[in-house]
This record gives structure tokens, C-alpha cells and sequence, in this order.
């Protein structure tokens, strides 16, 4: 595990909570045998107590101070020495230039590791040479938390239709402008509404990566590649943040029976983010901090899929889900 | 092919249009050996012209015309006597004793055929006893187009959220209804409302089956069973339809934000289908023809999928997934 923030907490919850049924339902039993943060780390060939590492974290800040043995800290040198199956990035998402992250997938599958990511900032920026790495290194790699959360929007597209020819997709990819935008709808100004968003603990303190769209743009770039087979990073989205739209905006859209929303869009050949008005009955129009996407298929029409885009546990769902899929392909391998 | 309405030639249709990329993509390239209406029949062991079944259906209006061999026509004996890998039951749904698709899919799976139904009536009567016979013959049964049409709903469930515990779902399962009750939203009376629906083809001409909650009930039925495993069928429904809902009813609904919805619902226990005012902000809530449903899991949150829940083409796409998946499982089974 690299990274040990909210979503890797609440993953070894998840584990810890789990470990039965997903013995019985899945025949996994996962252990985790090494743990980064940025300040330390903590290894353990034989599985790391998972209690004893939560509580290293809570108590001292850092899993370094899970044994005495955890002192010295060099995380590629871990990354790559490290005897795992699969590797999980967790550290934040950097969309200027997509370190630490960058370096720790390209190790971690450089090393033979299966790589699970729910950082966005290397597949924002890299996409099409990550998924060539994975290939020429013969692992998989998986990021279903980094779109949608714990809401499987990647898997939907790629599992559900299959069969189907996806022909286009928009939505709300970003749950903080979706939550300042809703405010709006109730009468706040954009200054207001992005103040009580901060307070809630939506919104970052420097909230341009919400705002600006660049978070909805990551993951446009994620989808795109993804589901529709394009090859483009963040450089492909023409990008409008919400900063502009004013409380008039809202109201004129209202009063017409819409609502102003940051909508991402892919027709199989460009990719933008804008403020967009949309009908108030249209299934894609959802309120506060809720995702929502609609795609459009050859024969089987439109469907949208709605969720919360984030929240730890949620989260760790999605990297659950990862980790089962790269466990049932790996024992298919060797069953042939 | 057993049945040959709408989604059957819609079917046959979808094959014309897509075999090089289903042959290229999922590597299958499917031959209808066998064709039944309720006239007559077509049988080709080396595949029948596809062309030809859907100019003799047009044409002369069923598909005994095909050729001169097909007069003699006893669709138990042809089921069993066929050599096919899968059987379509796409006959219509009688929630009334489910004949004849029931005959037809016992007839199918005991002859060692794996069966595809968009028939709703023999999974919503003895939906525990069809699963036990495919497992005693050891043949799969797939049944995505009976719930949602085109929208996977079932597969969602079952596929997307691995790993996960879905604890209860509810929502919209039956178009016509919606199509009603939202009608009735803009001020027109029930029995307005029904005439409407009548008129642009969404309602029977009978149409109990839809406004008293059966079609609902029958498809909540085939969700608990296959989404959360529970052995329930029909009569397991407490179930209540529209009729009596009034425009006063609706109207003091939209006065509070809201909206009075056909919902089905299932919390692992009990299983309704009964109106229900949701909040208009809800996912769930959707209008027109549009089927709306809402999964809460253990540690994913809510999920909602919404999209049509009719229509030929879109689950002509449906039986296509399902045949995709049946090859998928058969190949792999080789395999191994």
C-alpha cells in the first residue's frame, strides 16, 4: 500500500471487517506486506497486523511507528523490492506533473506488480503510456476509485454494455461544483456557496482543482480512454471551471425549468467541461454532492448511472472490487 | 428461437447489423438453427437466412412460410429434438400459469440447451425451481432483458458491485405506469392518462397487468431472487396498482416537492409494489417511460441506474449480452 490516507484506512477496515466473506465468497485473503505514507513505512513479509498499523497511524501520525524495524524509508526502493502481487496507489492527486505517483506505478510495475490506482494524476497526464507499460510489464492495472468513487462507472460501461457500441457519454464527474452549483440553485452567491462547500470539508482551501474543472477533466480523460478506447490526456479537454457562472445565470436557467451544471462530455472526439444548462428532468440533473452519467449506446439507448463520486469507504469498495477482478484473471492464467 | 415478436426480429436484426464486429470482437458468430412462432416454424441445421426469416414474417406473418418444409409444427418436439447450444423464450409473458414459455424453457434446459428468456411469467411464478432444473442439467439461464429492457439492471447488481453486500434496493420498474402518473403530473386525470398511454402504444389494451403492479411485481420478483438470492415468486408480493391514485393525491404531492411513484421495493425481507411519494430531487425519480432503480450497499453507498425499460432494439441488445456471456462461461469451461 502506497499512500495511507483516508481511502487506504478505510480499505484495511474494509478488510478487517470483511475478511470472512471475502474468504468464503472469493477465496481471497488478502495481506497486506508493506505500507508507505510519507512519512514512513512499515513491511512485513508475512502480513502486517492490520490493527497495529491503524493504530500506529491514528496515534503517531505515521505507519513508521508500527515496529521498531520501519526506520529507514526510501519508497521506490520499497516499492521495488518488496514482494507483492499487487500494488496500491493511494498518495493524492497531482495533476502538475503526477508525483509521487508517476514513479511509484512505473516501479511497482516495472517489478512484475499488478497496480491498483486510485490516484488520478497518472492517468490523467499518461494514460496511453501507462496502459502500455502494464502490457510490455504482462500485469494488470485497474483505477475504478478514480471515477466515481465508490459509484463502478468504469466497470458499468465496460461490463454492462458489453456487446454494445458506446457512442458518447456526459455528466457530473465533480461532487464539490455539483454541491456549490446546487447551492447557488437555493439562493447563495458563488463566494457563498463555495465558503459553506470549504466548511463542509467539500472543498480544498485552494479549491481550483474543483472549480476549475480540472478534477471533472481528469476524469473525462479516464473515461475516454477507457471505455472508449481514445488515447488522450488532460492537454486533449477544452476546460470552463464554474468560477463565472453568476447567481443570475442560475436563476434565468431555473426559471426556465434547468439547472446550470459542470457537465464533461466525450463524443468519441473531443472532450470538454463546461458549465452547462440542462433540463431539471433530465436523469443526469441530480443535486449536492451526487456524480451522475449518462452514455449513449447504439442499441440500447441511453443510460445513466448516479452515485456519490466520493467518500473513503466508498472508495475502498471500488479498490475491493479491483483487487477480486485482478485475483480472478490471475487464477484463470494459471488454471490454463 | 422460440417466439418471433418484436425483440426476436429486432434480434435477428441486430445479428445482420453486427456479426463482423461480434465475429472480430467476442469472437461468435451465431446460426439460428430453428425459428417458432405462434403459426409455424423454420428449422435449418446449418443456419437459417436471416434475411428471409425476417421477409417471411413480414410478408406472410409467420415464419412457417421460410420454406416448404416447415408446415409440420409442434414446438415441444422441435425444442427437443434441435440441436442448438442455446434456447430464446421470447414469447409473450402470462403471469397466469406462465404458458407456454414455461413448457418451452423445462423442455429446453432437460434437452441440455442453455436458455436465454426475455419471457418475464416462468421467472416470476417458479423462479427458484428454473434455476434448480439449470443447475440439475447443467445448462446456464440468462434472463437480462426481462428486467429494465435495454438497462442492465441485473447485470449492475450482480457484476459491478462485487464484493460489496447490496442490502435492499426500490424503484421504478414498469414504464407504463410511469408514463401515467407522470401525465397526471401535468394535469390530466387517470383515466385521461391511461387513454394517452393507450393511444401511443405503451399500454394494452388490458392493461392490468401494468397498472395493477403485476409487470412491477413480477420483475421485483426476478431481482430478489438473482440480485440478493432470496426464493420468493409472485405471491411473496404485497402489491397495489395505480388505479385508485387521484389527481388530488398528485397535486398535493408537487405542492411538497414531490412526486407519487409506482415503486417496487425489496429490503431482503419483504417485497412491495405500492405508490409512493418520493422526493422530486431523488434519483430515483424519473419521468415518462423511464425505469429508475436504487441499489444501497454496505460500504458503496447508493447507486441508481436509470434508462428505458422497453423497447425491441434496446433488448434485442440484452439477449446479446446474455448470448455473449453464455459463450464467454462455455469457452472457458472447454478451457479448463
Amino acid at each position: 500500500m502506497i499512500g495511507f490516507g483516508v481511502v487506504g484506512q478505510s480499505f484495511v477496515k474494509l478488510l478487517l471487517s470483511r475478511s470472512a466473506e471475502l474468504y468464503t465468497q472469493y477465496g481471497i485473503k488478502p495481506r497486506i506486506v508493506a505500507c508507505l505514507d510519507s512519512h514512513g513505512s512499515a513491511i512485513s513479509p508475512g502480513g502486517l497486523d492490520l490493527e497495529r498499523l491503524l493504530h500506529a497511524k491514528r496515534a503517531r501520525g505515521t505507519v513508521g511507528f508500527y515496529d521498531k524495524n520501519s526506520s529507514k524509508f526510501d519508497p521506490i526502493h520499497i516499492i521495488e523490492t518488496v514482494d507483492a502481487e499487487v500494488a496500491l496507489e493511494s498518495t493524492p492527486t497531482n495533476l502538475n506533473g503526477a508525483e509521487p505517483g508517476m514513479s511509484h506505478i512505473i516501479s511497482a510495475m516495472r517489478t512484475g506488480k499488478n497496480v491498483i490506482s486510485v490516484n488520478k494524476g497518472p492517468l490523467a497526464l499518461a494514460f496511453p503510456s501507462l496502459i502500455e507499460l502494464a502490457d510490455y510489464n504482462r500485469v494488470m492495472f485497474r483505477f475504478s476509485g478514480t471515477v466515481g468513487g465508490g459509484t463502478p462507472i468504469l466497470d458499468f460501461a465496460k461490463r454492462c454494455l458489453k456487446g454494445d457500441r458506446i457512442l458518447s457519454f456526459k455528466g457530473i464527474l465533480n461532487g464539490t461544483t455539483n454541491y456549490i452549483l446546487s447551492k447557488m440553485e437555493e439562493g447563495l452567491t458563488y463566494t457563498a456557496a463555495l465558503a459553506d462547500a470549504k466548511q463542509k470539508g467539500y472543498a480544498e482551501s485552494v479549491p481550483s482543482l474543483d472549480t476549475d474543472g480540472y478534477d471533472a477533466a481528469a476524469k473525462l480523460v479516464i473515461m475516454a480512454n477507457w471505455v472508449l478506447g481514445m488515447k488522450v490526456t488532460m492537454k486533449d479537454v477544452r476546460r470552463t471551471g464554474i468560477a463565472r457562472v453568476s447567481l443570475s445565470d442560475v436563476k434565468k436557467a431555473q426559471e426556465a425549468g434547468k439547472a446550470i451544471k459542470l457537465i464533461a462530455s466525450c463524443d468519441n472526439k473531443h472532450l470538454e467541461v463546461k458549465p452547462t444548462e440542462i433540463a431539471k428532468n433530465d436523469p443526469t440533473c441530480v443535486d449536492g454532492t451526487l456524480n451522475a452519467v449518462t452514455f449513449s449506446s447504439e442499441h440500447s439507448g441511453q443510460q445513466t448511472i448516479i452515485g456519490r463520486g466520493a467518500g473513503g469507504m466508498e472508495t475502498a469498495s471500488s479498490v475491493l472490487r479491483d483487487l477480486i477482478e485482478i485475483r480472478d484473471i490471475v487464477s484463470e492464467k494459471i488454471a490454463y
